[in-house]
């Protein structure tokens, strides 16, 4: 099953790429944009994606400063979106 | 408007991010994970979502090597999203 996964700093964590981004911005002639984010995205394709969330976990992503969200294609509801549970420590 | 603007290594351009994470799997304990493409995500807000596509080709993807997807939210259908343009040279 093919599956997307978004991996993006988590809120209140600094994004100096997203910060570059937005201090470029003006000298290309954009105005107003703001709140610049960058995270990854990895597309795959997963005999067991049950164990997608674990995949992020260990080796994706960086669960102290990224959440993660998996939608899986080919699900006929249009997609299901797993958030990063809760942190438990 | 909010937007998410998802960026991916043209099909056939070689992702040594992607080869990576797929070699790493099996050491892991992960079976069955294929095509792994490793892209990125940009979330922003923009006072002129017309002008994104111009943004991503400028400054946010590396048009000979990437393509784009722009997805606006706050769209009542869900979010438009605007593909990479065939490319014109």
């Amino acid at each position: 099953m093919k599956a997307k996964i978004l991996i993006r700093p988590k809120r209140g964590i600094l994004d100096p790429q997203g910060k570059a981004i937005e201090r470029a911005l003006p000298a290309l002639g954009f105005e107003g944009v703001s709140e610049v984010r960058v995270g990854r995205l990895v597309e795959l394709e997963a005999a067991e994606p049950d164990r997608l969330a674990e995949l992020c976990e260990k080796l994706l992503a960086n669960p102290l400063i990224e959440d993660y969200e998996i939608e899986l294609d080919g699900d006929p509801t249009g997609g299901e979106a797993l958030q990063t549970p809760p942190s438990e420590s």
